[in-house]
């Protein structure tokens, strides 16, 4: 089979462009790779059948004929590794592009989630207003510390890696925050990554496999 | 140069055991592998020097021969394509086992840190004590999931895995909240991670290179 990974059927509009199919999208079209998209809906994602392959009831979940497995970040480095185009050919190289993924998902992601917690999953609760200053300052600090680690290169190493693919699709959910601006060379980084090609193609078959309206049960 | 891994030379009780060198240590220890420490200071985990290696100002990083990498999770993975005991032989085991690695650090450790967060860095802030019974929930949905995916077996996948040994890392930072007696298999689980002679070896050692009081400057 080719390879697939789950999509949403739909999500509100401040979702799109940002659900985590678009790091497995992106990373098959960086290498080249066909794939098919497998489209579910709400009731189906929590599902025991999809649970099997995703156990947390989210997307993507990512299968072809060998392997079956979840993590947008786990997806994108098999991608990555069955083709090349993300991962650089000396194994020292791949080890500090997994370090980079891993980095955007345990260092950085986590901090720029806080956001969406308190500004959308958790904007009616009592102490997100109170909160929220904190997880501003948290966030910046990270950015500080990824802003002198970038310093003026292009990418996060000597070339663009699945690393980078991962690190822009974090950092892109700052967009409305305005917090990229306050860090030029990171605001720069992130323009550089939605500018490239496999990027385009990527966002635009997300948008386009979205239902106008949820479909109902 | 014999595997290195940055450690520190002291923390307060409450991190003792948990800091994550652990990680790395009994990444080690499983597969046997001898590695030193570089036994480091708060001043210079934070210096310009040591975030060449780890831009975050944390540890551990890793330095042999070939590699200089940070993040715990890439450096437990790297440890563990290095030599046996840690990663299936077929490369659809490894996938799942990098998969578990990630989820451990991506759908897993960002819920479990914010109870760390209420509890201990932001025990002084307003909103800690009203925020917290939110993040019990959120933590106890994940590990609904986590218990219905582990099921009856041992291990997460066929055999102890890195990703096992990822998730038990994790897992364990919920001793103190009881919230792991609400689901047997899963304390069951660390249990049997716990139990393993290796961690055993890697936890003595962890707690033997801290000093007893901080060293002044």
């Amino acid at each position: 089979m080719i390879p697939t990974i789950t999509v949403f059927e739909w999500v509100p509009d401040f979702a799109r462009g940002y659900v985590r199919d678009m790091r497995a999208r992106w990373a098959f079209e960086e290498t080249g790779q066909d794939y098919a998209v497998d489209v579910i809906d709400f009731d189906r994602v929590k599902s025991p059948a999809h649970r099997r392959f995703q156990p947390f009831g989210q997307v993507p979940s990512y299968r072809d004929d060998a392997v079956e497995i979840f993590e947008s970040g786990a997806i994108a480095l098999h991608i990555a590794r069955a083709a090349p185009g993300l991962l650089p050919a000396d194994p020292a190289g791949q080890a500090r592009a997994e370090q980079w993924v891993i980095a955007a998902l345990n260092s950085v992601e986590p901090y720029v989630m806080q956001l969406a917690v308190v500004d959308i999953f958790e904007a009616d609760r009592a102490w997100s207003a109170e909160r929220r200053p904190k997880v501003i300052e948290d966030i910046r600090g990270r950015l500080v510390d990824l802003s002198a680690a970038l310093g003026d290169k292009d990418w996060l190493d000597n070339s663009f890696t699945v690393g980078d693919l991962t690190m822009v699709c974090v950092l892109r959910g700052l967009h409305d925050s305005r917090l990229l601006e306050e860090f030029p060379n990171l605001a720069a980084y992130v323009a550089r990554g939605e500018a490239r090609p496999a990027y385009a193609r990527a966002l635009a078959a997300h948008l386009a496999d979205f239902a106008a309206e949820p479909v109902a049960a």
